[in-house]
């Protein structure tokens, strides 16, 4: 069975994915018994291509890498717009990399919803969509028989979604907290070793980790979609990232860090989810707690989330030093699920 | 379809995972389609009870509570030993919860031989034969077309091994080091705080982690026995406990805490596993971590374990204050597995 694959950006995410996936194509051939061939790629800002024969996935990650227009890919045709494109390409599996719109999660949860009502399957990398209109693409998934996937959306390939839903059978997550921002936490430990604000923000602007305009992440926005998206998957809420109202790390100074220091803690920006009534109350907002934590011990661009359980007591899962490479096994890892149902689906028929 | 389940040991394990099926009949019968009856128990000191009709469990739970023997089950009938009632007892599952002989994994390890030949299935909390014949059962389960699972013999309940093979396809664990036994780590804690050795032992014991005899934890062979059982199924490793030469905590003094402590550091009994030529070397030592990492912040009961992988980078797994409950959960887990397989070859038969 030959997979067609779509991708929808090709960005940093997606070139690493399509490095992977060439890398791995023998193993995943040999160990899986999955092929592709990609069918469609739209980007932002280097035009489309659609070609159902098949499209050098390798080429065009040079081109955009060199800053070249994908049209002059062999063979390949130019589609009106993404949308055009989803609508046209006849994939198995469409990729969804475009970037975050914080505000409504769009276009990317419009390319999702015209994916999956076409039966076809969807993995995103994007955590806007399922901050903001998870319970609706799930169903909408569920209705046309296809899967939607996203572990990448949340601490980059970490096995978060993926952990609750295939290794706590028959458990209930009552709820979380974790330090879920890599940007922030790298800016806190700049200043544990002395940096001041904006010298800790030059640093992880330099490092790549935070964008040119971080506001977003010092504010806690970041965090809050993040733990909105968990919430509604783990906890089976219905929040939007504007039921949480953040507190970020601007007040913060190098007095509170070396005040919690000489108390064994450290100050955290912690995203915290828990049962309350009948709903699900998310908050995010800096905390004081012990280094020697969980929370406290997530330094740098490290993260970790605490699942709260009823049969299994608390776990945690920690990621070390993330990065594209990461988030670019997520997509791989989702691929290889959606491929595994797809396998099921043909022998059983 | 309603599983014949059969019980070797109903210890504390076995109890505690005898009340969670009692307690989630409801759940696992609507959203699992999980029905079950018990057909087998064998004790070591409260006698055998075998009937294909169905042993009332939570009354054979109740005899071994009050001391007294499971010949007074109504149409019981006691059978000779327990290999003689695993050979006759026609069971689905088997739920191997025996006391762990730590020289050579015997006579669990045999319990496992004997009914995975006669291709029932097998769940282990034991984690004897996983680091003395694992090969050779996973060997024997797959001819015979059954399962053998055991996510209760490394960190209880957490998912060490579902994260594993769940988790994490296409990726190869390369290496994990981590703090797998909860005696040392309480006693090093207990010493953090200004214990003797022999106090904080006492502590250990009077919380029930420890045993009466607690040398096997002192002297590190616990957390080898485990970490040989990591070794050999997450990274395909053949070794035997004898392969390490555990390092104990023994010679640890409150000066050496103490001394790491104003370090911003602490002493921890570390696991290891890492690939060397064709092989794998396992080596169990107190080493010191910095207070602020995933050694270090892992405190008192609490285990963790950092898997390194190719395609993921490093992610951790964190259990806090593990106990009977989590490793029954760990055995529910590994029966709602096994449900799922006979249901879906029952499906494409």
């Amino acid at each position: 069975m030959e997979l067609k694959l779509a991708f929808i950006g090709l960005g940093n995410v997606a070139r690493a994915f399509a490095r992977m996936l060439d890398a791995r194509r023998s193993t995943l051939e040999q160990e899986y018994g999955i092929s592709w061939r990609v069918t469609a790629i739209a980007t932002g800002s280097h035009g489309c291509a659609l070609d159902t024969n098949g499209i050098d996935l390798n080429e065009a990650v040079a081109m955009v890498e060199r800053g070249e227009s994908l049209a002059a890919l062999p063979g390949a045709s130019i589609a009106r717009s993404a949308i055009a494109m989803i609508e046209s390409c006849d994939a198995d599996i469409m990729f969804e990399t475009s970037p975050l719109n914080p505000v409504d999660g769009e276009p990317a949860t419009e390319y999702i919803k015209t994916a999956l009502a076409r039966a076809i399957n969807v993995v995103t990398a994007n955590k806007g969509p399922i901050a903001f209109a998870y319970r609706e693409l799930k169903q909408l998934a569920s209705k046309r028989g296809v899967s939607f996937r996203f572990e990448g959306t949340v601490m980059d390939g970490t096995p978060v979604f993926n952990l609750a839903e295939y290794c706590l059978p028959a458990a209930r997550v009552t709820g979380f907290y974790g330090v879920l921002n890599s940007t922030t936490n790298l800016i806190i430990t700049e200043m544990e070793r002395g940096s001041t604000f904006d010298d800790a923000l030059k640093q992880a602007r330099r490092l790549g980790v935070a964008e040119a305009n971080a506001d977003h992440d010092i504010d806690g926005w970041d965090a809050a979609v993040k733990a909105v998206a968990l919430a509604n998957v783990l906890m089976g809420a219905d929040l939007r990232p504007r039921d949480v109202a953040p507190r970020g790390i601007r007040g913060i100074t190098i007095d509170d860090l070396n005040e919690a220091a000489r108390e064994q803690s450290a100050i955290r920006l912690v995203s915290r989810a828990y049962r309350s009534g009948d709903g699900v109350t998310v908050t995010v907002q800096p905390e004081k707690v012990p280094i020697a934590s969980a929370l406290g011990s997530a330094c740098g661009t490290s993260n970790v989330l605490v699942l709260r359980t009823d049969l299994m007591g608390e776990l945690a899962i920690f990621e070390y030093d993330p990065g594209v490479v990461q988030t670019a096994y997520a997509l791989l890892s989702d691929l290889i699920r959606i491929h595994e149902r797809i396998n099921r689906a043909r022998l059983s028929e």
